[in-house]
């Protein structure tokens, strides 16, 4: 099981509500609203998939990284690269 | 009508696709997927989700604001100030 | 002349304070602060240098892009293009 | 000692590079040089900066995070939080 078992309910409330938005962007562009409305829209969703992110990030270390460095051994250094590797992805998307 | 017109079926398309991955890692939180695979796919969303953006950004200086600046005078003052403020938001989310 | 003319007092402030942060940075690192705390700082002086190119970006489009907007031709359209490149980038950064 | 002692020297010679970015940015303003261009400086030195968080907040895991996650306990739980707030102020800022 990993880390964010417990937050399974929050976290599909949310991906819920952004597959909402995205889907009431597309009817937004077909019903040629204007696009500065669109783009608030965007930015909106944006920011909300970043609060799943991180908040997936915070049970994966608190859970997986952290029982694998409890561990110690190349398991731990191998979980710890990864989650550095997936925070620089979030920095920079 | 608005800049981004002659780009509706492209933004469609990306807006569907977007839509698609995130009903796909609401699946893959169903599954219990590992969490640096859900956080790879959610980087991903937030990226294509950025392109959708910057095209619709590009479309409106290029129509809206270049229109506005055209006849000039408020109209164009509040189309450049609503442009810049949209930047932020993108920036900033 | 460019559009920032303006605001050079404004943004020549904030670059100082920006180059003395980033001075400061290299004195905790100097001093063995904890990590934590210079990662804070980090992250503001980050934010400091967004704020300057999201007024750069305010002055340019107010000024540079709206007059070659206002001639029309090639000119414009090489303005607009540059426009929508500088933000992607700052969207990406 | 903190976790990014064995990286003292090249932290400090990218934020040495990054302050003298930022000085050259302030001179570019100064001699009135094109928006886009100085635009062009700012999301390079944003990026030498996230770079150097990044940095910082892998051998932050790697040590600090990883020995408290050893002991356990309160601690072990508080460096995780710190840990969590650092890398949502970077995907923020």
């Amino acid at each position: 099981m990993h880390g964010y078992v417990d937050n399974k309910a929050d976290l599909t409330k949310r991906l819920r509500r952004a597959e909402g938005q995205v889907r009431g962007i597309q009817r937004m562009v077909d019903d040629d609203v204007y696009c500065i409305d669109i783009l608030t829209q965007v930015s909106a969703v944006t920011k909300a998939l970043e609060t799943v992110a991180l908040q997936l990030l915070d049970d994966h270390l608190n859970h997986c990284v952290a029982e694998a460095t409890r561990e110690g051994g190349p398991v731990a250094d191998e979980k710890l690269r990864e989650a550095s590797a997936a925070i620089a992805r979030l920095v920079r998307s």
